[in-house]
């Protein structure tokens, strides 16, 4: 597989199926590792950097993660598929624009990832539409146990997997839900679910994790420490018991919503539409605010000309590396503005 | 001819026709004159008033202004009736929230009307669409004439005509041109053309005069000082200088916008169109906002959708009263702003 082949399907995270799509996006897992024989990366040298890569590099291609592996040299990789892969969640911001031999193998489904030489020599990731925690979990471990099997990984009797920030140490584990919560935001009730949030020790991000603002009403909900706790646990609490709690805190104020302020509701949903389809320049962050209006319209039933897969798909190709590679060339801030409302013109006018 | 029957016409002002129609919406020239019999209506009593409205409503009556003249006894009428007068122009806010026996008499082309105990014992108004300045004098001093030989003017061989205000003494008129300029206000030249006026002496006001604000890019222009020249001289200037000189200025910064800036200004004249098409409640000040920028897009020959008779009607129904006696009972704010959504989403539908 290669990276233009990746723009023309859909990506997992996005794919708008499973258990609550509606309102949950996607999960995520990943577990942090780093090998023992290595130095962490902030003090290994560009050889040791080298060494970690080819021997990861090698395990991930020997265990085979999927049936057509896209392996990325990050290091090498041209800024535009970087990018890319940041907008299709594969990638973390910080792994595109850091320094050093580093790269990501992806499975041909994107559901797993594999990242080395991010912040540790080792990231696993698994990702899946909608909520499916347990499945994922059941996953990620088992590439997690098959690496095992080729390298020694960095292990503390008494503190576990040790990693380069301390609040990976423990079990390494990341569980991050992103949550689509228009109606909390129009509610105002948003706060009070970060306040909840924080009481539960839980973090809450943007579209692109950390330092990334809540775009679009989306939001990506994880846990914050790994030490003392079983993974299982983890798990188990974010899929049984925190997310299933938000998605109705977000159902409730829907209802309120088509109940008591159904105008106000039809009103944000027509307006993004009818801006979507009509402006002739328009930024990222608008066009993410604008579509996830009318993701909630779609989702309540209250706007029936686009499905969800094609507004999914809107989602993903009106961001700036997508838009590029549709349009087949390098564009400006000013120029993307424009290619982009052509774009989401073209296919919103198509669905009149 | 009665009230109800005005909503079904398109009034004089947003006629769009005449001279520069798609720069300058309307020209008026006022006159205020008071009775030498009787005090200014600050010393006025209750009869005196209702002396005063008498001789001139017979008066008025007498000489007749139109085929068909609505008088209008506005301390009698009913608050939606006189809000929707002001909304055509016709009367002042003034007039329409005041005290006391007062009234007004309408020539049925809506080109005349004749105010009666305003601020003046007497103000004689000649409407036009377009830039009409040198014909409407004419007629506006022939009512005057006539009215002259029936009644006896306050007059003064040294002051001319005195009024209760010291800045309408002398000739007693004032010349208002309503502009519509949204290029300048979009290339922010605007504050330029407040600048220049105010040097020469010009009050630039918004839609509905004193005190309210410049909503949706309209702008009316007035002098100021009424003594030391005369009217022939005030209202040559006016039409031959000032205006055209504006007019001339809008239009520059449209070709610049033209040349330069068309994506934005394509993006400004769609984004309103598709607002207006999608909004499920919406305020009167933003649908004027809207309204402003497709009139922009229709008189530039960018948006052929609607024709400039339909958009000016839009204008006028979109106002509060005239929306009131559309749907045929009163409303509240938010009723309104949602039979307004809804009245202007049908018209613009129907247009696509």
């Amino acid at each position: 597989m290669t990276i233009d082949e990746l723009v023309h399907q859909v990506g997992e995270w996005l794919r708008g199926e499973g258990p609550y799509a509606d309102i949950v996006i996607s999960s995520r897992i990943r577990l942090a590792r780093n090998l023992e024989a290595f130095p962490f990366l902030s003090k290994a040298s560009d050889s040791d950097r080298e060494q970690i890569y080819r021997v990861l590099i090698d395990s991930v291609s020997e265990l085979k993660i999927g049936d057509d592996t896209l392996v990325v040299d990050i290091d090498d990789a041209d800024e535009l598929d970087r990018q890319l892969l940041v907008e299709r969640h594969l990638i973390s911001r910080q792994h595109a624009e850091g320094d050093g031999t580093r790269g990501v193998a992806i499975a041909e489904d994107e559901q797993t990832a594999v990242m080395i030489n991010e912040e540790d020599h080792l990231r696993i990731q698994g990702m899946r539409s909608g909520l499916q925690l347990a499945g994922l979990f059941e996953e990620v471990n088992r590439i997690d146990d098959q690496l095992q099997q080729r390298v020694q990984y960095a292990f503390d009797k008494r503190w576990g997997f040790l990693t380069a920030c301390p609040t990976n140490v423990g079990t390494g584990i990341r569980v991050s839900v992103m949550l689509h919560l228009p109606a909390l935001k129009l509610t105002g009730q948003i706060e009070q679910m970060f306040r909840a949030a924080k009481e539960m020790h839980l973090a809450v991000r943007g579209l692109y994790g950390e330092g990334t603002d809540a775009i679009g009403d989306f939001f990506q909900v994880s846990n914050q420490t790994t030490l003392g706790q079983t993974e299982n646990d983890i798990v188990e609490h974010f899929g049984s018991e925190i997310i299933p709690k938000i998605v109705k805190f977000e159902l409730t104020a829907r209802e309120m919503l088509e109940k008591d302020k159904s105008t106000l509701l039809d009103d944000k949903i027509w307006r993004a539409w009818g801006t979507l389809e009509n402006a002739r320049t328009i930024s990222s962050d608008e066009s993410l605010f604008l579509l996830s209006h009318l993701r909630m319209g779609v989702n309540m039933g209250r706007c029936k000309d686009i499905d969800l897969s094609k507004l999914n798909m809107l989602f993903l190709r009106s961001q700036p590396a997508h838009l590029q590679k549709l349009e087949g060339r390098r564009l400006d801030g000013e120029e993307r503005s424009v290619a982009r409302a052509r774009y989401l013109r073209n296919i919103l006018e198509s669905n009149n």
